[in-house]
């Protein structure tokens, strides 16, 4: 089974189908998302919705904003196709350690979702992941996926391996190959027995090809859609490995052992 | 004809024609280059590499550590296979006005190379690419490759634009396109006729798209190898174009009419 580990909600939803069929991609990992870039039509309007984007992942949008809409487009899109996308949900990182547990309880497992993310805590406070964690071991060891690329640092990446240390049963999934710090991600990950390295927009093929080999049985493909293309993201995870067992490891068999699926 | 744009000296030379064959691509831009991660075995080596790698596009390698072994590979090559590589040549950017002018009359033109690239000013020092654009306009209007990605920085990809203005008839190529920087490097472009975008590493498919779709004639199929792959930078372009005029554009047209090949 082939697994896009990393992809966010499209508008409309059948476009994404479209990228997974395209990808030969059987399920996707979909997180909820405000910024739409995907909608955009010109420069403008794409700058628009990058700002939304930047907003998030420096860990400044966490007001109400748009959050409910994301939320109601996630769970439109599970129902539509609970046969493609695999729901996972994101946590705001401002709320206390009770509130946390409260919010994993009621939004994630309440909603039947199989995962927690992607969080994006500010630069330089990847510390705030902890109480997700913690709820996330209470609940069966969800997966918990951490964006990984800028403005994630590389302190922050350090920060995360100590986290995943003192939380050994969660397995903590750090996107986009940690960004340009991919070989601090790799590094922490071969010490780090449930650190996982999801291999989206990778733009060194090297990298990729060296995360494979020195984890592969905790490297997943992934694309980021609509940031990255599943074609592409499967085509490089396809450039590095030869066909076999490794490879169908990465291509989804990873992710199906993490999800029970 | 399938022109890459953008790669650097192999390590062996075949691996690279390999590549080349692999993505349908007939002909490159090979920039000298010292910094050789593809010879590296594991991720201690990678960091050797990449340190030197690191020293170089902060403009700190300056030296003359290296650059004597990168010019002989250069050559080497060139002399190897006339018929699939374009010679570019760096010029060192810590040289004087008239030491400039000597050296690109002296290495670049002297050795019959077709270009200068690729140049990596320090950081914020984009305007130190000046004395090489007007050396460039003095030899018939070479093309310039200048260094996009991180280091690079926003204020930086202004520089150039304004000096691309000065130097209204020399090809000024931004490299990875502009890296984080993409959607500055795009309104830059089509406001600055002679500025084009090279589009390797580029790690946001839709970032692509826009670049395609608004610089039809002034964007460039590029792979940076050995860093990206020539086989995904070429189907990333044609994920993003239908088969027709404008791919055949990108993905050599455009630079074929740079070169007059």
């Amino acid at each position: 089974m082939i697994i896009d580990a990393h992809s966010h909600v499209h508008d409309p939803v059948e476009t994404h189908l479209r990228l997974l069929d395209d990808a030969g991609a059987d399920r996707t990992v979909l997180f909820p998302t405000r910024p739409h870039p995907e909608r955009a039509t010109d420069l403008d309007s794409l700058r628009q919705e990058m700002s939304v984007l930047e907003r998030a992942v420096s860990g400044r949008g966490t007001g109400d904003d748009g959050h409910a809409t994301a939320w109601r487009e996630l769970d439109d899109a599970l129902a539509a196709h609970p046969d493609r996308f695999i729901g996972f949900g994101s946590v705001p990182l401002s709320l206390s350690e009770d509130e946390v547990a409260a919010f994993v309880e009621r939004e994630i497992v309440g909603r039947g979702l199989r995962g927690i993310g992607e969080l994006t805590p500010p630069p330089g406070r990847a510390g705030r992941v902890e109480p997700v964690l913690a709820a996330a071991h209470d609940h069966g060891d969800l997966p918990v996926v951490v964006h990984g690329f800028a403005p994630t640092t590389e302190e922050d990446l350090r920060t995360l391996a100590t986290l995943a240390v003192r939380h050994p049963s969660v397995p903590l999934v750090v996107s986009q190959l940690g960004g340009l710090n991919w070989m601090t991600a790799i590094e922490l990950a071969k010490e780090t027995p449930n650190l996982y390295l999801e291999l989206s927009t990778a733009y060194i093929v090297f990298a990729v090809r060296l995360a494979v080999r020195e984890l592969p049985e905790r490297t997943l493909f992934g694309s980021d859609a609509p940031y990255g293309d599943p074609v592409l993201a499967r085509a490089t995870v396809e450039r590095v490995t030869a066909p076999g067992q490794v490879r169908d490891l990465v291509l989804g068999g990873n992710l199906a052992r993490l999800l029970n699926l």
